[in-house]
């Protein structure tokens, strides 16, 4: 239906896993997410950095503008303490910001864990892209796809990125008619 | 109770609505929700403009500054594309923003479409006026105004704007003692 | 386990009760509560201002730089109305906000009032300080800190802050392992 590739970025942020001090489980849990609910063929553009604003922006827009990734996750970095940073790298990339993704995700993981409400994920469009803020914990990452994934798809179509196609006995996509 | 005439402004973004490509049926259905909802007598101010940031921003200050709109309901222009720029057209004329009317708002819709976390809708206040974005589709108008107006009165009582009777048939408006 | 004395700061901004007019029920109430979550030792560090944006600023800040507050909350001036510019006040003087405490605090007022969507309180970090905005009425305190309590001792924690113990009878707080 699109013979485009489909690029999607997975940001890994974490002054630990980027210096090797420990495996990076959060970029592997999205990838393995993401497998299962995609239909569509797609390449990871996998990246592990430090928490540091610049490298940061630089890696979201390197994702975005050259590497042509409709779609980017990070994962990291969006807690309360001093090194958190993701947020703010994610929102000064982008044009235009989507509150509804941190909103959400939040109340989901609510359900699990009262410190929900200390993340401060957010998402954000860039140009034809999408960028997500996950949490860290590979169990936490899970939950949020499953919440936000549904509208993803269709918002990458409003932006004039490509068609993604989805596994619908893994994850339920909504596009209104 | 109180004689000063009562005017809301309907404000419709819409690219293809303004030059008559389609009917604005979104505008209509604002009208048709604020008739079963206010017993006060009230004016409907209206206007139909492309999703253009100045024309937004224009429109929204003459009819809160020149047209004595007391409540301003946008519609259009709130989703993630690129020519969607109402949220901020509406920040940038605004003092204070009031997050929790498009927190609510989205998390109503979410209760019928997954989509609803793409909406970027917000409020604020300028002056002594409430500007409120709403969604493009009618029967999404109808869901946001049914779950924030209750609140809409008493707001209008604290910044200095006029009384708002409703009908309690239609809606069950509040204004804690 | 922990030596150092917590200072809590309670902020109460009002004009009226600054002046006298009436008496600070809404600063008692949270000292209240915080009575019966705390079984750490801990010292109130009480004000009463007007609904100034300045005499706000310069509080929040003394408190945290020069009285060694680890946690501060707020109460009133977080409406829509002009006067209203507590959460102004506390976003110039943090680093990172927090809006999941903002988010959650009027997801729980919405149970008891439409109105809630009105409040524009927030939370966010000033260096190793938590500020976090409250609502005006005593009822309503007591709903956000249930509400927001459980994820507070964490994010001391994690922004280098004292280790806050609690009554698990009165309140039950999570720290993820």
């Amino acid at each position: 239906m699109n013979n485009k590739i489909i690029n999607i970025g997975i940001l890994t942020v974490s002054d630990r896993a980027s210096q090797g001090i420990y495996e990076d489980i959060s970029g592997k849990e999205i990838l393995k997410v993401l497998d299962e609910y995609l239909t569509s063929k797609w390449n990871a553009v996998t990246a592990i950095i430090p928490d540091s604003y610049e490298d940061i922006k630089f890696k979201l827009m390197q994702m975005t503008d050259k590497e042509d990734c409709c779609l980017v996750f990070t994962t990291g970095g969006t807690g309360p303490a001093a090194r958190d940073i993701t947020p703010e790298a994610t929102e000064v990339v982008c044009g235009r910001m989507l509150p509804g993704f941190g909103e959400l995700m939040r109340y989901e993981s609510l359900k699990y864990v009262p410190t929900a409400i200390l993340s401060r994920q957010t998402a954000g469009i860039r140009n034809q892209s999408l960028i997500v803020n996950l949490p860290g914990k590979p169990k936490s990452i899970r939950e949020c796809m499953q919440a936000v994934f549904p509208a993803i798809p269709y918002c990458i179509d409003l932006i004039g990125g490509p068609y993604l196609e989805c596994n619908t006995d893994n994850i339920s996509v909504f596009r209104p008619k």
